[in-house]
Order: structure tokens, then C-alpha cells, then sequence
């Protein structure tokens, strides 16, 4: 090698390096990943900054219902997507750093209170299998069965929380059963399982203080709350049908996705789809308190930090750019705002100064201040879809 | 230059990229600063890795009462100390990147929801301090007085706190004053200033939800309540004593410092100085609700993320080693540990798998397995204080 060529390499070098340390400045605690749907793709937000970082993670592939979590380092995220690939990003260079398929078809992951282990819940073949965090290796896979007429068959799986004690949580769809799965100890036995009486659990979800693990059923008015702190005693069963309100038989149940629930203050607050209300539960009881009434269906209800107001958004081209904002302590609503079309997630920042809101119709990621309700910043961002802040490493269940 | 000058300077280049790299690879989410009083100076612990990082950072000034909040986009820490001191620590480098001096003498500091201002308490001179985040630059003194016999007199500063609104709360000792601070606004106006009616306030907290600050007075029972949603409400005042204890009268009442309180469920406890049992208040009426009966006299209570737990240590040679550990459904106490000598500070891991404890006489940080008590690591620290974990960016009050 030549002089001049060794001088070429050493200052590739420096620029290598320095890019390196530019990808520091920004600080990655107000990185925010947008799952851009159509394309497969990740793109990063800045909240503080209030710009799109220059990176795109491409290549993630089926991002519909796709959710990520963090480790509790914050060196990485982990994407799980419709089509079983799970993908590793680096949350400081903003690159992906690893690919498992971990099945045909899966549908949520978690990540373990300690940090070591990935859970991810399988529809193709059912079961849920656990990943060594690090290493992307599959540990372990729990086949999901049900058995009709004296014959075995394959069980979706769905719904895999993490939860205190460094468990994992998990309902099968057609075996409609919980499991309690103990990620502390060798091969991760299921500890318990617990039939939920009712049939076809479609999702679930976990309080966010780690109690609670609810589950909802096809086609019912009525969903399973299993209480973590005792899972010997079963399973509750709550209705949320207001007897104050005359239903069409005839007319199939919906719920919502269980991710779309609000724990505030004393109440749960729950989205019910294709109707004018939201229900609000009461936590202890979890007896139905009251309705409050909408301006559309609702889709997601979303609690403030200070659990002081729940964010509603709607589905419906005439409601689905709007935002109602209910107010906790007189459980009415005190604000509708305008964002964009056809929004698809919200999200608070961590302290609650800020709302983040993806409209996809619009192309457009939204910062709303949350105590003046003001658009204060907007981003193009094609297809935009969830919104997952790397504040997510620090909570329970998400 | 010679070619195996430029060469040695390439691979020094080299090595100086890759040791900037290094410092990536833990991940800044599970870094905790831990103050090591007698040198006032920082250790840097990975509750992950398990292990004291090599960096230690030093000249921070007189630690007694440090605390160390941290910006939202997790790239600076900021330390206030008793001398006046304000240091800026680089999360990634782990470097003190800035030093200013707001006062004499300071004693507490806040950083604004939207993490642009720094708020510090001042004791000499007595004011409110706001800093830019950014440049480290003082932007505005408040001066705090109190009017004596028609004469101004200089008032101490304490207990500043961020709250929802991008509000700074903090109070007057001798002045007996609440201030709201809009850090919104030019300026940083006060925009409330509400008397306390009780003298010598000497400390001060935030609930967990942003809504109640709560003043602690020298020598009286009853401490003052501040609904922040209607400060022009007024104090609620709350007493401590508990109508089935006979006390002496003689007996000075000194309640501990108000950051040992913990919100948890319905109940706040509050350990007694003095005396041996927590006091548990109904978190709505703020009424004293019962006692709970302890090994000796508590210092700190400190809830477990999921809010199923309270861990309380204790002063005195006999008990200070110990921890008991209250359930919070029952309110009785479900276990007592021995971890080590002269407990200072405890923190739970963000998802509640491990509580941090140091034990200043035995110069040890221990980590604690929250579900079995076990110790699962111990490092030697000198003289450790305050914990301080980078998760406390995302959390009201701290």
C-alpha cells in the first residue's frame, strides 16, 4: 500500500468515526419509531428536536399490527410483524442488526422484566416461542393445542404480555386458555393454565400496574379478567352492555382491540366499537359506571400521565380526524379537536407535556400540546401507523 | 510526516473510534449515578451488566442532599448540590460536560417537562434559579422575601419540583409560601402565590400524578395540601397523629423528608420520625386511615411500580441494615430483610424486578431481587447517598 492510499484509509476512518458519534447528539430517550405500513418501514422522530432523523429502517416486512418493545438498556428494539420476522434495531445507530422468523404468522412480542428474554405469540404454527434477547436464538417453543373429539389441533396464540415476577402472559385463541409463563426458570414452564369459559379470545391485555390480564371474546358483550395475584381464583367475567341502553339483539358484539383500553384514576375507560359511547368501568369492581357519549365510534382511548384525561379517536371518514378529550374527574368530555384523517394510534410523551398522533390518510405524524390542544409540529411520514416511544422499555405490559 | 507516522496517527485514530463506540455498547437505559458523598463524586452502575462502569466522575462539590434529574432526550444529567453547584453530565460519555454556580448555597432542582429549563432552590441568596438545559446559562432569578415589621427580609427557597403545564412548583421556608412558575411564558412569571397559613415549611413533593404538592412544617403535626388543578382552593392541612397513640406533648414532632413518602393504591404512607410505625392516609380524603406497626423508625417509603409493595428502611444502629416490606392490599408487613449497614436510598428498577439500595457504613450498592428478596449483586462504593437512575426522565416529580 501506498502512502497516499494509507492516508485515504485512515481518513475514511475519521469520517467513519465521527459518524459514529454524530448519530450521539440527538439523545435516543425522545426517539419515537412510526411503523410505515405500506412500505414496511420504520421512520424516527425526534420529539425534542421535532424533526424526522435522517435514518429509515427498511425491510421489516408485514408491519400490519406490528408492535415493538424495548430492552431495558435501551440498546435495542425488537419489531414483531404479521409475517413472523422479528427484526433487532440499534436504538443509537438507528440500524437493523438482526432478523429472526420465528414462525409463518405471528401477532405480538414482549420482552422479559430482566431484559434476557423475547416472547413472541404465534398464529402459524400456534405456540409461543422464546428468544435469548442478545443472541436472537430460539430458546424454547411452546406448541398450542386444543383438543376436539379426542383429536389435537393447533391453537392460535395471542395477546403475550410481559408481567411482574419476570412472567410472561398469553391467551390461546381457539384453546381459549391462559397461560402463566415463568421466564426466571430453565425451559420456561408454563406455570398455570386457566380456561377462560368463554370462547375465541381474540386479544388481551395487562393494567398497567401488572394486576390485571384481561381478555376479550368474539362475539361477546363479555370479557375475562383474570387477577395475576391470585390466578387460583379464576376468572371474572364483566359485561360491558349499558342496561341503560336498548340493544338490537340482532346485531353482532364488537370489541375493540384490548390495547385501545384506558386505566384512569378509579375508572377503566373502554372504546366500544360501532357505538356512540365509551364505557367506563369502575377499576376495583370493574362493574360498569356509566357511559359517556361520543360524537363517533371510537376506536383508541388513551390516559394522560397525570391520568387526569383519556384521548378518544374515531373510526368513520366523518370522525376519524378528530380527537375528543374526556376529563377524568367529571368523566364528560371538555374538548374535540380537529388533527388529520383516518388516525390510527395516539400516543402522550412520558411527562405528559405532548400528544403524538398518526394520521394515515393524511401522511402526516402530529405533535399536539397537550394542556393547549395546538398542532405544534407535523412530519411527512407515508402510511403512518403505531407510534412506539423508547419511553416503552420502562412500563409494564406494553 | 513519514508514512509510519501517518500510520501511527490512523490507527491511534482508530482506537480513539473505537474506545468512543465502547462506551455505546451497555446502553444508557439501565445506568444509575450513584452519589459517593465523602468525595463528591459519581459512580456509574449497570443494573443490567451487573457491574461499576470504569468511568467515575469527580469534582461535583458538596453532595449532602445532591439530587440528579435528567433531560428527555436522555442525553444530560444535571446534578445540584448544597455549595451552589450545578454539573452537567454527559449520558453517553459519562463526562461532566458543564458547571455553573446559581447561588451560595442550593438545595434542590427540577427540570421542565418540555426539558429546556433547569429550576433550582436557592438558600443564600434565597430565590428560584431557571436555567437554559441547553447552554447552561441563567436566564432568571427570582428573589424570594418575606415582609417583617414593614421590613424585606431574604426568604430560603425549597422542595422545586416540575409539574404538568410545564409548571415549576416550589416553596418559601421562612416567606411560607407556594409558588407556581409558568415556564412557558417569558419570563417565567409566578402566577400563583398561595400562603401555606402554617410557618417554616422546610420541605416539599409532588404526587406521583402531578396533582398534589405537599408541604412538610418544622415541628407541627400537619402538613399542607395543594390541589394543583385548583390552587385557588387554597391548603388543605392534613394531620399525621394518630388518635389511638398517647403522645407526649413535650416531644418535638419532626416529620422526615417529604421524597419519603410513598403514593401507592388508595394510600400514601408516610414514615414518622420517631416513631415506629407508618402512617397510611386515604389518598382522596387525605385522612389518616391506620397505622402500621414496624421494627423501628422508618426514613424512606418507597412503592414498587406495580404499587402492590412499600419498602422501608430505618435510622437507628439496631435497624438501619434492615428493610421490611409492606403489602399494600393488606397493609401489614409481609417480610424483613437484611441487606446492609446505614440504608440512605432505595429505588425499584422501572419495571420492578430489582430494588437498588446503598448502604452507606458498609460502602455497598446492593441489587435486590423484588420478587425473592435475594441479594443478587453487591459493589463497593464509597460512602454511597442517593440512587439515581436514567428513568427518572421519563417520571413526574423526581
Amino acid at each position: 500500500m501506498r502512502p497516499s492510499a494509507r492516508i485515504l484509509t485512515s481518513a475514511l476512518a475519521l469520517v467513519a468515526c465521527a459518524t459514529a458519534l454524530a448519530a450521539d447528539a440527538g439523545g435516543i430517550g425522545s426517539r419515537v419509531f412510526v411503523v410505515e405500513r405500506a412500505s414496511g418501514s420504520l421512520a424516527v422522530y425526534d420529539y425534542i428536536e421535532r424533526r424526522l432523523l435522517p435514518e429509515r429502517i427498511t425491510g421489516l416486512g408485514n408491519l400490519r399490527h406490528a408492535t415493538m418493545i424495548f430492552s431495558p438498556d435501551l440498546r435495542f428494539g425488537y419489531l414483531a410483524t404479521r409475517n413472523g420476522q422479528v427484526s433487532r434495531i440499534d436504538l443509537q445507530r438507528l440500524e437493523k442488526t438482526g432478523v429472526v422468523f420465528t414462525s409463518e404468522n405471528s401477532i405480538d412480542n414482549a420482552i422479559s422484566q430482566d431484559g434476557r428474554y423475547i416472547a413472541t405469540a404465534e398464529y402459524v404454527p400456534g405456540g409461543l416461542t422464546l428468544l435469548d434477547a442478545a443472541s436472537m436464538e430460539v430458546l424454547k417453543r411452546h406448541t398450542a393445542t386444543f383438543d376436539a373429539e379426542g383429536i389435537s389441533h393447533p391453537s392460535r396464540v395471542t395477546g403475550v404480555v410481559d408481567a411482574p415476577g419476570n412472567r410472561f402472559v398469553c391467551v390461546l385463541i381457539e384453546g381459549a386458555e391462559i397461560w402463566i409463563v415463568d421466564a426466571s426458570k430453565p425451559d420456561f414452564p408454563i406455570e398455570h393454565r386457566i380456561a377462560t369459559r368463554q370462547n375465541n379470545p381474540y386479544d388481551a391485555m395487562i393494567t398497567p400496574d401488572g394486576r390485571f390480564y384481561v381478555v376479550g371474546h368474539m362475539e361477546s358483550d363479555r370479557v375475562s379478567v383474570l387477577d395475576l395475584t391470585r390466578p387460583g381464583d379464576g376468572i371474572l367475567e364483566v359485561s360491558l352492555r349499558d342496561p341503560g341502553v336498548a340493544y338490537d339483539k340482532a346485531m353482532p358484539v364488537k370489541l375493540p382491540h384490548l390495547a385501545s383500553w384506558a386505566v384512569a384514576g378509579k375508572w377503566i375507560f373502554v372504546p366500544l366499537v360501532g357505538e356512540d359511547r365509551l364505557a367506563v368501568l369502575d377499576r376495583t369492581s370493574w362493574k360498569l359506571v356509566q357511559s359517556i357519549p361520543l360524537r363517533g365510534h371510537p376506536v383508541y382511548a388513551v390516559r394522560s400521565p397525570s391520568e387526569r384525561e383519556v384521548w378518544v379517536s374515531f373510526s368513520g371518514e366523518e370522525d376519524d380526524a378528530f380527537v375528543q378529550i374526556v376529563d377524568v374527574e367529571s368523566l364528560a368530555v371538555t374538548d374535540t379537536i380537529r388533527v388529520g384523517r383516518r388516525i390510527y394510534h395516539m400516543d402522550f410523551t412520558p411527562r405528559g407535556s405532548h400528544v403524538l398522533i398518526s394520521a394515515n390518510a393524511d401522511d402526516r405524524l402530529f405533535l399536539v400540546n397537550a394542556a393547549t390542544h395546538e398542532i405544534e409540529d407535523e412530519q411527512e411520514v407515508a402510511s403512518p401507523s403505531g407510534i412506539f416511544g423508547v419511553w416503552r422499555a420502562f412500563r409494564t405490559g406494553l
